[in-house]
């Protein structure tokens, strides 16, 4: 029994509220149960300096977590003087996540800044951050077409949002909380298309290592729990 | 005329959503119009280093901004590698107004940090941030008297609260929007207690100087604004 | 009582010494007693990004103290990596006091960078540095003068000095020293022009917060101080 | 065909020369083609703080890159005053993977901390680290033997080495070199242990996403490839 | 002709003002010329914390220049947020030249800290700040004997003094101003104690390299300059 | 006797092993005895901005250690964030020994980076560094002449190398090891060019001053040493 009553193969309530920023080009809050995170998407008209006068776009992504969002209070990081190398790691996965789904040459020279900056956490802000940074990044988009600057189905080439599995107590489960992802023996993170593509898959073996059998239940919950999420951001942009 | 077409000595919409955050001992959402601060208080059993063994106890605050909280995206301050000299005197001033109101005797020999992270902002963060973490912080001492921890009316003094007054086109007004501070021609920010004593008290001319009559113009706004606050206050706490 | 001896209304002996560096365009070794500044003024033909091609100038301001100016060694903010709240506080304000004297537009787009370097500190080292600076920049706007770059008398409209005010054992009382800054229940500093505008008003209660009549007592200490400031100036640039 | 005429499933040369450094309890210089890693392990009586008093040990791993290791002179990082992200998710994996084979109990109160530094760089850099590291955590704890402070096959539980594989110009193939790296359309990173277990699996579309079977062939080949390596290192520790 | 017009053999005016700092327990302010500096020596009763227990105490140093110490505006090293390699060096070099004249043992397990602070540079700044660094410290070492906490001439062994040497214009010069220095073709500075050993020898050949002949000359010059200072200080501290 | 039982004036084994690196356009191992060293040159077609449009290139140096190079693990410079002062102070001494040598002129506005990374280390790793560079920069220019990009001999106008010596058990001895150098008297390091010109001397007495006779001795074993690095230079590059 999972500690939260969930079905092995249940998402948590989800929710993406669309537009909740007053100021950004785009926005989403994303809710993974008790997990929150505020995305937004701005828009600059520069590019990282390797892709001046490239004719391509870029799109980039930031990862923070309000001190007292956990559990314990953490050192903030604006105060500590860096980012740490989860946060980074975070942030990487990302941006590279967005831009799998992103045409470039079709965004022109201009960048989208995607902000995730989780307001409260209880296990699996990354998934959340990047299912809402999508919702966010199109929103934007949106705006864009509006004002003749792109086409937006252009510069999107599918859907993409993201699910953390694991086992548990030996069971594999779908969306670990805070709870279960303490002390899940191996945690996987999904990426994926909302055609079914992978876009990364980064599992790791908390305890014991883990058999390719158990690999492929994993995904096997991650493909079902995306098809769920995408269904989400379709309803979440429409 | 304001732009926001408020009376010269009208407050915006104010409101105070306390236990906002699931984690935290004290929070409060607090909300002046368009701009809105999320403050967090953390209890931790320690005390800085020049108050060990002393008996007394400490409340520091710390003060942030969403990179996209702002009009234009900022740079996020963890990415930089340093609070900005602005951070630095916005916390500080937080930090102080609160002790203003406190016992640290009577608190004991620990520290209650406040959090106030800014998820828009519209003018006024500095003032609203006060505000809202007079609230997480006698909720946090609420949550403690309920542990026998403290007598929480012992610890809290007075109320304490800010607002920020000015004068746009020659008339003295309460409480600047952003539109308002950007062209107002003094601004100054009033730290006031439930029983009107001033702690802080922040002019600047920012175009020509400011006369003692227009100070005096000013702080009697300020004085009716921040009485209505700690009424607020009073009702959100109760 | 005050410990130094001086009425309530005294300041303590302010020289103003200018021309104290071989080097610089403009200087000033203030001592207001044993608090002792060297300001410079540094002419530099170059903008802050944000004026370029605006046809204004710039003025700014740094400030740092040497690690035994106080009674305690302090340590070395180079050493440290980087500036503390309280320097950064400080030199913004003595940046902007300085600006609200000064024509942008007359200067021309140059910058004047002023440092103000406490050498000595005994209470009042903010208030004393942006008296001093206030002679290091008219100093090095003769000097530009002298070389026909800009006239001394249309960028300069108006002196501007500061002086702090103090509640101590319950008395208002005017330039408060390192033994009664320690001990005051209220320190204000004020800044103002030539003409008596205020420019800046700091009030803080470090204890109790105190009563509009207090404020008004401080202020009208503040003002006859800072005319006998002006007065100095004057003779010092003469 | 591959630009290395290598075989789909061939790995390029591999050696691990053990006990490489003088000074170090172990070390292994590893060699995948021109792709050359030093691997020191330094043993510290002392644990991080969290350990302390728990009986257990820790491993750890630092990563760097000499500044022309690669094509490009690349920043050093010491003088850039921090470590990219790549480099802190880098490291952060050759600990969890090393981790994955250690009872940090029977390790008892002491910390290994393995640095991994990349003398010579041409693809695979992190996967050769971990393969090489183990070797030099293994000469290490055979050092601890020998003077019967731990017993060393208590403590490493099994092997752990890594490989990394991709489609390139659609084909799975094993071993990327950095040629092949950096025009594969898919990057999967694998560590797994002697027995065949999988520790850590890292897998990202560079350009479109990929499909379950291609990642099943990616892991065949890891498998195979994995296996030996493991035989590598066996023969380096006998 | 030196553009100074002084012979070749002669030092600048030479000027060591001792007590010039109100609260450090030494303190000297140096001139060589307009080469001004002010050291100051600070008691700390605590160690490094390799000397914990050892019994041996600690001499340190500190150097920095106030921004405008020199021709040019420098950036202040505590608004770049590092000291320079030239800085490091400098007060390396300070540290290493008292202590040779300083018996560790005899000074107990307290470190004294030597702030040296370039008011004015015009060449020659760290052979100014040894020669004023050993007034401060023997000062602070008188102020210590005075408290019975140490005999000053067991702990001072010696005196310690620097000059700087050139080959100007071909021909070998003492004392190197700002203008020499920046023209010289070889540049040593000699720091030397008052029996005449040889504490550090630092020569560096700007253009062409120099010969044996050369150093011997420059090596002559350093000897009796340094024994004028020695005879200063001497004074300085009767 | 000295440890190693070298005869006083007795280099380690010296090897300098020109084109280790398979990416630098220059690159030289250099060991000498225990200590090794790998010395890489990069060709970089830009300037500092202080030459540009002067037609004058620079050489510079960086200097790093391997954690593990030393007996005890060192702190990982990258990983604190800054370059230790020692650092710093070895790659300016490096880059400035280069340039004595070099026609800035005749090189062209190019940059060639030296980087000296220490792989292990048993005392004189400067020196070693400096003989080492100068073999990686040779190689490098020999590169840019294949491609008609620069004359080889106008850039080089001497060899130059450097070697360590110092007073041991009250002999001076000629390449002091770890152990040596651990409990020398007197420690100094000579810069010399082919032709025998002095480049950079630094001697410094760690425990009692040295006399003008022991400099001289020194001196006369770092020549004789210096000539025969210079041959195994010539031989290394012929």
């Amino acid at each position: 029994m999972r500690p939260s009553k969930r079905a092995a193969d249940q998402l948590r309530d989800v929710s993406l509220e669309r537009g909740f920023s007053r100021h950004a080009e785009g926005s989403c809050l994303v809710r993974f149960g008790d997990t929150h995170v505020l995305c937004t998407a701005s828009l600059e008209e520069r590019v990282p300096g390797w892709l001046k006068n490239s004719g391509k776009g870029w799109v980039t992504a930031e990862y923070g977590m309000l001190p007292r969002a956990t559990h314990e209070r953490m050192r903030r990081e604006a105060a500590s003087g860096k980012q740490s190398g989860r946060t980074q790691e975070i942030q990487r996965l990302i941006g590279r996540s967005l831009r799998a789904v992103v045409d470039l040459q079709a965004l022109g020279e201009r960048q989208i800044s995607i902000d995730c900056d989780v307001i409260q956490a209880d296990g699996g802000t990354r998934t959340a951050s990047i299912t809402g940074a999508f919702v966010a990044l199109a929103e934007c988009l949106s705006w864009m077409e509006q004002r003749s600057m792109v086409k937006r189905d252009k510069v999107l080439k599918d859907h993409v949002a993201a699910i953390s599995c694991g086992i548990h107590n030996g069971v594999p489960v779908l969306d670990l909380d805070y709870l279960e992802d303490s002390s899940a023996g191996t945690d996987a993170n999904f990426v994926m298309t909302g055609k079914g593509g992978i876009v990364e898959i980064q599992g790791t073996a908390e305890a014991d290592p883990f058999s390719e059998e158990e690999l492929q239940a994993l995904l096997s919950l991650a493909k079902a729990g995306i098809a769920t999420l995408v269904e989400k951001q379709r309803a979440a942009l429409a």
